[in-house]
């Protein structure tokens, strides 16, 4: 996860930047021609290359899935595309790995499709292409099929990437918002607000005595680890953009029920902490890009909490409130002046583009 | 398929504008949170709405599918977003429908993600997904996930849209570039080179005696009707993005056989000759986004014309030439003054963004 431009990578997967005509994206590496197969050949095949990609046809023909499926997709376009502990390319594979395992499917498949600025350094896009090929592999997805388009200078800002997956989720997993009810238990995974405040720090140029790196990560093998110490999880989301507030907002209205949570069980870092004093901005409200919030059914809490603790993107989980019958609809924190306080949905961003 | 701009929609599923509190695209409707809901409950729902789609979670879920599945994803950037003859919107779900019928599949379920700039007319986007929703009943696709994003003013040229796609390839299909083999008919399903010069002329300001309009369309219909006729299909692709001769060079590279066309059989609209001649273009290398190149087994290649003929968008289809044992990797064409010319692949664009 140490994967920001100035760092050496060392671990997993390497491949060579490749020599190519021109160091730089042409108009027509995105036209379909021989630069087109150039770019497909020299960056995009030894980084992503498997045997269903390597068909090179329209589309990706895959084995038949016994299951339900999931199907999910979403653009990714912060900037900078380089940030401490990561960048976008991998941001987009964690984040679509992430959507596909919030419902309880296993991710399987996994589209790239990338919209590039002419001028943007090949050297930046084999870096991009290398981490997204780690990340798959560091979730046990396939990369198996995608798109690049190429626009003139100045109508897209570096690279834009959209992944979308394919999971498939396990008969006995059923998930999802009209699951929840009063008494659940919510855990949240652990630390907030890193992803966000990572981004903005950096291009905001503030620095402080630690660096504050994004929690991006794939939350898969966590998912499965809490499904198999107990099936009874009735719901389950990662909390981007918005944050941890946006999200239970969502859930409390999706089911209508309220949400009570406790300001002194939800952990931040005290660096995080300390930006978001500077910049005035409330850490609920900022994204996370490694972290879920659970809905556990009571009995159960105790069980899925230990076995999130055993898993090392879970150390830090605690059980930060529960589900009510009171106030359907919305959120109150308890806060460590004991008072009640509405925790209400944003009307826009506190930061833009920041996944 | 008459939907530019300009034209008053008559036919088909209708929405009207929707009262907002911004008539234009704000950051804040990208941001996760009220403005967001608003978009989403205000003009995605209305347009795209359906079952899946309603529950709103990250990631649809969707039944299990017998068959292998096709998946495929694209994105497209076009400017001008609408030209005579569609939008790229339309043209993003019939360019995905494509891509997964090529394959054979019958396509099921596409994912629809914007990148949208700020100060885009809400008017507008609000016509572009009408016109998504209703390419998609056309196609009989259902759009079940989403996703939005909004960047800065000058960071994306008005909109981009991804679309992603998963159908299911009936058990009897097979196709693929490694089954075409000497003797096969290269079949063509009408006119070519309509959607490139469509755009170009909109986007030159040049205009003729009639309009030209782009082909844009879902083949899947097509492409049942085919395989109805016979499965003895090899293989299929939908010249798009350096058109019917860059198609015929990836076949013929990826299936190491040569292919021998003949001038005299592809159709071009005069309307259409008469712009490319002007711009000196040839409109072998112009993007199509109606139509279909088969490579049809010759013991059933009439019987395959036939049925082709018999749809609306097969009206035009003709044989234009046949895979040979010789001259593997290259594409010969006898012109019209009897002489064989090479047609190569062309190093980058004729045109620039125009799917």
């Amino acid at each position: 996860m140490t994967d920001s431009k100035d760092t050496i990578i060392t671990e997993g997967f390497s491949c060579p930047l490749p020599i190519m005509d021109y160091d730089t994206i042409q108009l027509a590496h995105g036209a379909g021609g021989k630069l087109s197969g150039d770019l497909i050949e020299k960056v995009f095949m030894p980084c992503f290359g498997n045997e269903t990609l390597e068909k090179l046809e329209d589309q990706a023909t895959l084995s038949p899935m016994k299951g339900r499926l999931a199907f999910t997709t979403d653009s990714f376009v912060v900037h900078p595309i380089f940030f401490p502990g990561g960048n976008i390319g991998e941001l987009a594979i964690n984040g679509t790995v992430n959507d596909l395992c919030m419902s309880g499917a296993v991710p399987k498949y996994i589209s790239v499709a990338f919209i590039l600025e002419e001028g943007l350094p090949v050297a930046d896009l084999h870096h991009i292409a290398v981490s997204m090929r780690r990340a798959a592999d560091r979730a046990g997805v396939l990369i198996v099929t995608g798109d690049t388009k190429v626009v003139d200078r100045g109508s897209c800002d570096k690279l834009f990437i959209n992944t979308s997956g394919i999971g498939e989720i396990p008969d006995h997993v059923h998930m999802g918002i009209k699951r929840i009810k009063p008494g659940d238990q919510i855990i949240l995974s652990g630390h907030i607000a890193d992803h966000g405040m990572a981004v903005m720090t950096t291009r905001e140029g503030l620095s402080f005595q630690t660096q504050i790196s994004s929690d991006t990560a794939a939350l898969n093998h966590l998912v499965a680890d809490m499904l198999k110490a107990s099936p009874e999880i009735h719901a389950m989301r990662d909390p981007t953009r918005g944050g941890v507030a946006t999200t239970l907002n969502e859930m409390a209205r999706g089911a209508h029920l309220g949400i009570q949570i406790y300001q002194d069980r939800i952990r931040v870092r005290d660096d995080v902490r300390g930006a978001c004093e500077i910049l005035g901005i409330d850490p609920l409200y900022v994204a996370n890009e490694g972290k879920l919030v659970a809905f556990v059914d009571k009995q159960v809490a105790d069980k899925v909490l230990k076995a999130m603790r055993e898993n090392e993107l879970g150390r830090q989980a605690a059980i930060i409130g529960e589900v009510v019958a009171e106030h359907p609809g919305k959120v109150v924190m308890k806060t460590s002046l004991g008072v009640n306080r509405l925790i209400d949905m944003p009307i826009g961003q506190q930061l833009p583009r920041i996944c």
